[in-house]
């Protein structure tokens, strides 16, 4: 018996999917815009009607707060964000905001009082669609706001964060006031869709994070030489597309034998000069790999430059140079959480499985500052970003009361 | 002890070169402008002081007939292109008309009658670099026009093959005459730069051609789904990328286990969306296969489609389609010409092997209607079609002399 209600759940959806600046593709709210603010008053007016004390930070976070009969012990956060790519669904943040909010809700029905604070947060910018400045809200919170960057970060037509923040109402000058104490939260738990195909594929209710990922974005240019495709014999090319292909399918191979959410994706590649009759004497190639573990990580890309050193080695000329671009530790998720999570859906009868999470989340940065776990519901087709993003309600609906329970039984804990 | 004179050659491969329309960058003389007939000019004046009876056909072909003590036997001819790619070098085609030129002049320094008609030829637009009509002169002496291209292909400022002719002085509505009677040409022999690098790097005099290569030419576009490349597990993807890599590096490791000149390139890939943390849900490129056989070719092709098909079951959501975009058989070279020509390169104490063309010449469409055979120089480290394309002015000469001598042998039997 689920003690949230599907229809608050639904309606927040709703009402905060209107706030869009492109009408009928989807939602589009971008920080700090009209739609934004709209989306905010509904929040906020959500959060004051579940009786908690609300108030919006130095860069635009609402924070509803309930206090615990021990204000000074570590806060309970949850939440999540109330930005959307551009062209987005309606589920990619709100899914967790509405997960907080009916917490707050169902708990302020029950007339809970908790033992410690609760602080129900939705957060701006962590998609970066706007500025550029992905995880903007959680970095706030945990002092990881990088010098000049509100400043120096624009949006297409040049308004920076900082005009932006003035537009919205909030003074930029006093965004570092946004950043917590240390030891002021103690866990962060965030709902959010999965943006992944396996809740679905395998019909389980919820999915209990494990870890998210390690990261590592490589780009690679391999360098060779232009030579006739008809009157070069194979042993006498420097062909880049050749290594890239063999690199590519070699590090793969890897992922795949590793295991453990072990991925690797050539999303983009591109040859020099680019025709079919000249081998090509640049091949330029990106290369993402993430897993459980940032040591499989490095195992496939030690895999990938095997790979590049012997086409290398095999074909007078070519050469390579590798640049990281993008890099992220895994973060494990709190044990302790997890465990109450795993309870609170036995509980309720609804199932789950561990899973990592592929993708960055709000989760990954408090994780620097305190305890953090995700839930995860499942997305439709596996898909997110886009108009068709969807999950269903009373699938969002037991992945909040995973999140009502937990955040409940936490904040009992004297 | 050479026949043929360094001078000479070298004079006509530089006075040749100063017929370009871009000064200081290689050499630039498209087919039918003020370039080209510049270098007209210069090519009939040598003819004639050859003694030779020149005409201009109806495509613009130079003609320099030594006529036979049978006439009417079939004409043994000689020669290449004079039209350049853009900012190409001055020996991809002009080798074989200086190889025309110096056989003509040594020939009637001896004061040398035939038994044959011998005709030395200049052709225009093989490399197709002004109008796309690539092997033009060729065709139309083969009857291979086809039908609308002189009035259809057109250059960048919109000029079609028709007014760029009539500009030229000649008739467009008379090409078909250039068309040559059956039988009427009974051997054709071709001297061209190598465009690749093992003569030069074996140390060899030339080459006699075994063959020029089978060729395809596949555009592929695997079709696939974009994932999020870190939420979405390995088995569970259609990534076309991967797709096209493994078919790349199988196709390529065929090529290479067949041997007989087989070669495999994929010079062009574009992934779409082209994105680092998306799996790229199209990925198109292009297979070029050539090799002495065709049967190779499909070898090597049947590979290339058993690693798509393979991707498509193993990942649902994975499909491919493929275009043949070139095709052109295997062409062997004449054997009665290609011992005549060793036996010449023997008696002038030039080195040979026998090699593979890789590239498509007019040779290739003469073949059609006569006994056709090439003799190949060294590229300066396999380069052409750039400024720095090279042949060292005595290698050409070595080459040269073997043409003079195979056709003065050839045009000596009754």
């Amino acid at each position: 018996m689920l003690k949230t209600r599907l229809d608050r759940i639904q309606r927040d959806i709703e009402e905060l999917a209107k706030f869009t600046c492109v009408e009928g593709i989807g939602c589009t709210r971008f920080t700090y815009t009209k739609e934004f603010a709209g989306a905010r008053d509904y929040i906020v007016a959500e959060m004051k009607a579940a009786g908690l004390d609300v108030r919006e930070d130095a860069v635009g976070i609402i924070i509803g707060r309930m206090e615990g009969k021990n204000p000074n012990a570590p806060v309970i956060m949850t939440g999540s964000h109330f930005d959307t790519v551009k062209t987005g669904g309606r589920f990619d943040g709100p899914a967790g905001v509405t997960a907080a909010l009916e917490t707050a809700r169902t708990l302020h029905d029950e007339g809970f009082v908790p033992e410690v604070p609760i602080e129900f947060v939705a957060l701006p910018e962590e998609e970066g669609a706007r500025f550029g400045s992905g995880l903007f809200g959680s970095r706030a919170i945990c002092g990881q706001l990088k010098p000049g960057e509100i400043e120096n970060n624009r949006d297409w037509d040049g308004i920076s964060v900082a005009e932006a923040m003035r537009e919205y109402g909030l003074d930029p000058a006093k965004a570092a006031e946004a950043q917590r104490k240390p030891g002021e939260i103690g866990k962060f738990i965030e709902l959010h869709i999965e943006q992944g195909p396996l809740l679905e594929k395998n019909k389980i209710d919820i999915g209990i994070v494990d870890a998210i990922v390690g990261l590592r974005v490589l780009n690679v240019h391999v360098h060779g030489r232009s030579d006739h495709a008809g009157n070069t014999p194979m042993h006498m090319r420097a062909d880049t597309m050749l290594a890239a292909a063999k690199a590519i399918t070699a590090g793969t191979e890897k992922a795949i034998a590793l295991g453990e959410g072990t991925v690797m994706t050539c999303g983009r590649l591109e040859t020099v000069p680019g025709a079919f009759n000249i081998v090509a004497k640049e091949t330029f190639f990106q290369i993402d790999c993430r897993s459980k573990t940032l040591a499989n990580v490095d195992k496939v890309l030690e895999v990938v430059r095997a790979s590049l050193d012997k086409s290398c080695e095999e074909y007078a000329g070519l050469s390579y140079d590798m640049e990281e671009m993008v890099f992220a530790s895994e973060l494990p998720m709190q044990p302790e959480i997890k465990d109450v999570l795993r309870q609170s859906a036995d509980e309720a009868g609804i199932t789950y499985t561990d899973m990592l999470s592929g993708a960055g989340h709000d989760a990954m940065i408090m994780g620097s500052i305190c305890g953090a776990a995700m839930v995860f519901v499942p997305s439709k087709d596996g898909r997110s970003h886009v108009p068709e993003e969807w999950t269903d309600y009373e699938d969002l609906q037991k992945g909040v009361e995973v999140v009502y329970r937990t955040v409940k039984q936490l904040a009992s804990e004297k």
